[in-house]
């Protein structure tokens, strides 16, 4: 065994992983509405000035349910993973890099998105490839905890393509958006908000909400 | 089983939900005191500018209250749950985004509450409504959790339905606060100061800080 | 038992306590540097603009070396402790209520240290309640561990006076400062600098920084 | 045993310090991007005035890259440690203090690095002696925790000397780039994107990366 296979592939405990990820997770979602400004000079009308901050809240929201769906995977894929290796922790980082990256474009979004055409293009466009590579950076992460078999060998292969099944179609609708936002920016931040809740909730799981059906 | 059944109603560890949570719980609860600002050009007197931004200070400690007694129930709630499920993540997460909030209207009270009627009004009627949907999904969490039978087996019946009676009540203190904040804004910054440390010290259990009456 | 006993006295895990405690400890000592302002306008010399900023470092470094000192102590309690109990919580939480708030004096210090003589006064003083307040909290902390044998019962009479030794004495120093605050503000930063170094290293243990002196 | 080797020499969890250390890295990684500003005024071109902003890309991408490979390397430390001891839990405080320092001297490059000669000069040297004492305290940890033979005996020495030779050539190349920061600044900065990329992927093992070489 030679020594640069050691940090890389040897096995290794997920505690610090796991920590790491989840105060980043947990910060980048926090300091999203840190970004949102108490509306000034609005004493008069403050009802109001808090209403005319819609573009916010929108881009707030959108934000908060891409990191909050991530999360939901991020934390799925490790709790199949008895332990870790020096790969995926680097894939990892590379997410992270991007997930601590999301407020700037929120911010964007919520300054421009109701400016001029050209500048809430940009904007929108902006904030799109930045969750698209979040996505692509996530689909890596379980790709490659699949084909190192960092995952735990009890899990049957139905459920390891049920999380495929969930993470894979997202690239193909963040890929798509990039270009919607070309054409109608605002509608594709409903989008990004759609989407996002789609892959925290996947559609068929919706009908367990319904009250009476507990776990047996 | 199907697969869709597999996410949502399996058990799974709580090791992530628990990190993620306390790191929002701590970023949020940490953020609210970022927002007192340093009081300017009053090198003279700053003794005199440092109370007279008190309500920032009002505002600071119902927020703190808020948060750290909300924390206390959701940790009362994770430890009596050996593990998690999927819709409790979610619903989880339907209380974070509330949490991850409350700074922005914490700072509305703190710059409005010695404004104008109408905008104090308004600032303290918004912070109310988000105080209320964190205490309904907070409650929403922990009858989940009962009703699908999340909580430990071994916790008797009365423990269970002590937690019940600390959590249910606050909703309707909560509800009928929004409507005093329409009629008299200040007294009900104290009131919610006052729900939030009854939240955290049930009266019945006041008694137990008398010196000399330890545990055995 | 009466349902008001459970929740307080009762053993509680620690995990959440220590996590959440974890997260406010490492924000609060975070947001400190957070402060430090960018010199504006000093493009020719921007050495001399960063040397000029040496209040914020002052404070930063006060507030770091106490926040640091703080969580060695407390890391050091709950080290000790198998379990938690409700009342810990509490005083907990009443102690990262003061931890929170310690940006806000520290900024005050970094920018009125160096002001009027009236300012710089209100200021440190200001900063040294804040300090001395989560010294009494720590101290609270502690006795009540000790009292409600929170601790584990392993651990020796002496090693647990030896903790009492070193927190007890921090709250004389602190009382004596807020009164030399008055009088001497720019030694009495000096001196809260010097007092969280003591109280992170005791002088007795200096010694065992030599080298070759290994634990055996 | 006297008192004061007690807290010092004594072995003790190492929960707290990861728990700890893990929280103020994560918000350090993040609070980087929080200082990149959105650009104002530039509603028309906001496609340019997003990529005029590449000294605040360039900046972030530095910081970030040398913050997770401090991170990479600091966890693999204490993944090899069964517990700690108390002068490593202070180097390790003395790292913290550096770490959270970092997002000013980074603010700082991002301000200035493209503004006049000796600004820019300032700036990096200090971005650079920042990062240089990051790399001399995490070097001190290694070399601490190896001395006192706190890390696992069932570690081999070739494993514990690739650690090593990871962690110590950084040193020369930092100091090294102080002195080159003071003749081609923009050149420096670079080097040390290189530089905190090959600490985190080592040039060996990057062959790994090839696909199908699977862990057996």
């Amino acid at each position: 065994m030679t020594r640069g296979s050691d940090e890389y592939g040897k096995p290794r405990p997920k505690s610090r992983l796991e920590a790491f990820s989840d105060g980043v997770f947990a910060i980048a979602i926090t300091l999203l509405a840190l970004e949102i400004g108490v509306p000034e000079g609005s004493g008069d009308d403050l009802a109001q000035a808090i209403l005319d901050q819609w573009p916010s809240y929108l881009a707030y929201l959108v934000s908060f349910a891409t990191i909050g769906a991530v999360w939901l995977k991020h934390s799925a894929i490790t709790d199949l993973m008895p332990q870790t290796d020096g790969v995926f922790l680097r894939i990892n980082l590379a997410l992270l890099l991007f997930v601590v990256f999301l407020p700037f474009p929120t911010r964007l979004v919520a300054e421009y998105i109701d400016g001029s055409e050209s500048a809430e293009r940009t904007a929108v466009v902006f904030l799109t490839l930045n969750i698209l590579l979040i996505s692509v950076l996530l689909g890596a992460l379980w790709q490659y905890a699949r084909r190192r078999k960092l995952i735990d060998e009890r899990i049957d292969e139905d459920e390891a393509q049920y999380l495929t099944a969930q993470i894979t179609p997202s690239l193909g609708v963040y890929a798509a958006a990039v270009v919607l936002g070309l054409v109608v920016p605002k509608l594709t931040v409903v989008l990004l908000l759609v989407a996002a809740i789609l892959l925290a909730f996947p559609a068929r799981t919706m009908l367990r909400w319904l009250p009476g059906r507990g776990r047996r």
